[in-house]
């Protein structure tokens, strides 16, 4: 077997990130090419090309400043050729962007390259509801395609602090592959065959984040957050388990670092929580809250949490997932924040 | 069917609140007495006898003072004639008096009387070993032992904030009937049978939350701490289920409020948390500390973490549980604090 060229399709902070762990990882493994390409959508940064400065300097000085690359990351402006390049593509970008880059990447790949996903959120088509981001790129590419996902906030695994992630692959020679590629002595990986629930806590929890800091702002207590994360957990289990299960959807999963602990992350940090403190707290709209609070960039949990009730809505299951429909319709305005608790006190886990 | 009396065995904070929340519900409920009995262990309060203050002003002025207690709670002295009247008796004191506690209840108690523990640690005799504090009560007095186990701190459910709880019985006649006697609008139950995951949870979490509270001593951040705690659950999983597998734990009941709920607020919150960032920080030693910071109480987690760790050395399975060896070997000066997080990073989940 010749070694894999191994290419990272993004370049913002958590895309540097694992480039740089790719980088790091593939000298000292016969399986690799010991070059590392990172495909960046160039732009110019105090008048240089990004990917120059990445190329000279070891640093991605506009979105990982401070942490110096391995020189084996070489950045690459143009997509369609580091996508012929590539027998592991790392997905890691906006999700927003991934339909076009795909559409670029298409008809481009060798035989038998396949996708890694860390790409955290659902696509959402007009008129065709949430679909999973892995499978738009296992569908339009054509490719097979795992997941990464976990406890990571960016800086701090730049930072070489102690953390774990979990692999989603149904093929236990690529988990063994991806493994390899990733794990470090600070970064470390369990893998599982159970993609769906690796992918899916990873968009699910942002509603569930949304509903913690509802119940913050709220002046609500330990035991109360307690409740609103368990009930949380429990509808993300129930809800993967009845629109996925034919795709083999096992509960250990969620003890794994992509599932429980990602989740308690967010629901005391992240900016999911903190807004929808902030919403409860001063009475803005969401979007005057998204234009002060983070430029105007559209948080995750509300739009997840609209097009969860979109589906639970059809399937007239509402009344089984009241934390997820009480966070959407607080989210538009057609409950008061202040009713939300009272929403869980007949909660189906309780009957 | 004659209605059933409830006592409650016990009334500091969290035993005054049960039996406020068992006063209001009994009196609606045919199948209950509409008289509570709380045994209090008695004391002088400026002057007065407790159980007299508790039976004129309705307020355990001493350990849940500002919270009315319902009329029909009526505080009693007499451990004996509690017992010998009760047909469900609440235990809820500190685990350390409860083997004198059950030894006074000794041969004193109705035909088909049963018990319900709220106490959270387990039982170490000299030279014996760690045992279960509902066994203790099954054995000494020969009756039936559920459980009630949650992220309750006492303070907020006595002002009815929302949360939730875990009752653990094998009869389900009896789960239904404690549901029933405990469930009001803001304090939600799950009832399961698998008792041993209820008690254990609420031991070994402490153990947990004080590697957890090295974490934060040591400057890490999110990553790490939400790896700590996952980790810790995994290890308090593998524990049970090695040393209890013949008393059917399942993975499911970690989920419950019992589980993972109680875990994570005791992780955040918690005095066990607080203490051990406390010790990596200053450099104190434990009992210092415990003397400084809780007038000379002893904090769970280092003496829960002592019988584990003899339990583990014992089959030799120290390596399998690294986590809950280092909180161990740490509080006890063997292992630098600072070792912590690589004691974590060749842990069997992720081989």
């Amino acid at each position: 077997m010749s070694p894999k060229n191994v290419a990272v399709i993004g370049s913002g902070n958590w895309g540097s990130c694992i480039a740089r762990i790719c980088g790091h990882n593939v000298v000292n493994q016969e399986n690799f090419n010991s070059e590392v390409r990172m495909w960046v959508f160039e732009e110019m940064v105090d008048g240089k090309k990004l990917t120059e400065i990445i190329n000279t300097q070891h640093e991605n000085v506009k979105y990982l400043p401070g942490i110096q690359l391995p020189t084996n990351v070489v950045a690459n402006p143009d997509l369609v050729a580091v996508g012929e390049w590539a027998d592991i593509l790392v997905f890691v970008l906006p999700h927003q962007f991934l339909p076009r880059t795909c559409n670029t990447l298409k008809g481009h790949l060798k035989p038998g390259a396949y996708g890694v996903s860390l790409i955290k959120g659902v696509h959402v088509e007009e008129g065709k509801g949430m679909s999973l981001l892995s499978d738009l790129i296992r569908e339009s590419l054509g490719i097979d395609c795992a997941l990464l996902m976990g406890a990571n906030l960016a800086p701090e695994v730049a930072q070489e602090t102690y953390c774990e992630a979990t692999i989603g692959s149904r093929d236990p020679a690529k988990a063994r592959e991806l493994k390899s590629l990733f794990q470090t002595n600070y970064f470390r990986l369990v893998t599982t065959d159970d993609e769906v629930v690796v992918e899916l806590c990873g968009a699910l929890k942002n509603v569930v984040a949304t509903g913690a800091g509802f119940c913050d702002g709220l002046g609500y207590g330990d035991n109360t957050k307690a409740a609103v994360i368990r009930l949380g957990l429990m509808e993300m289990i129930h809800f993967i388990k009845t629109f996925y299960k034919d795709r083999g959807v096992r509960d250990e999963t969620f003890f794994e670092s992509c599932g429980m602990a990602d989740l308690v992350t967010t629901c005391y940090g992240g900016r999911n929580r903190k807004l929808a403190e902030a919403f409860v707290r001063t009475g803005k709209p969401i979007t005057q809250l998204e234009e002060e609070m983070l430029n105007g960039q559209k948080l995750q949990g509300p739009l997840t949490a609209a097009e969860v009730y979109t589906m639970l809505n059809e399937r007239g299951l509402v009344k089984r997932f009241p934390l997820m429909s009480a966070v959407h319709l607080i989210c538009v305005g057609q409950v008061a924040p202040n009713k939300f608790i009272d929403e869980l006190r007949e909660h189906p886990e309780h009957m």
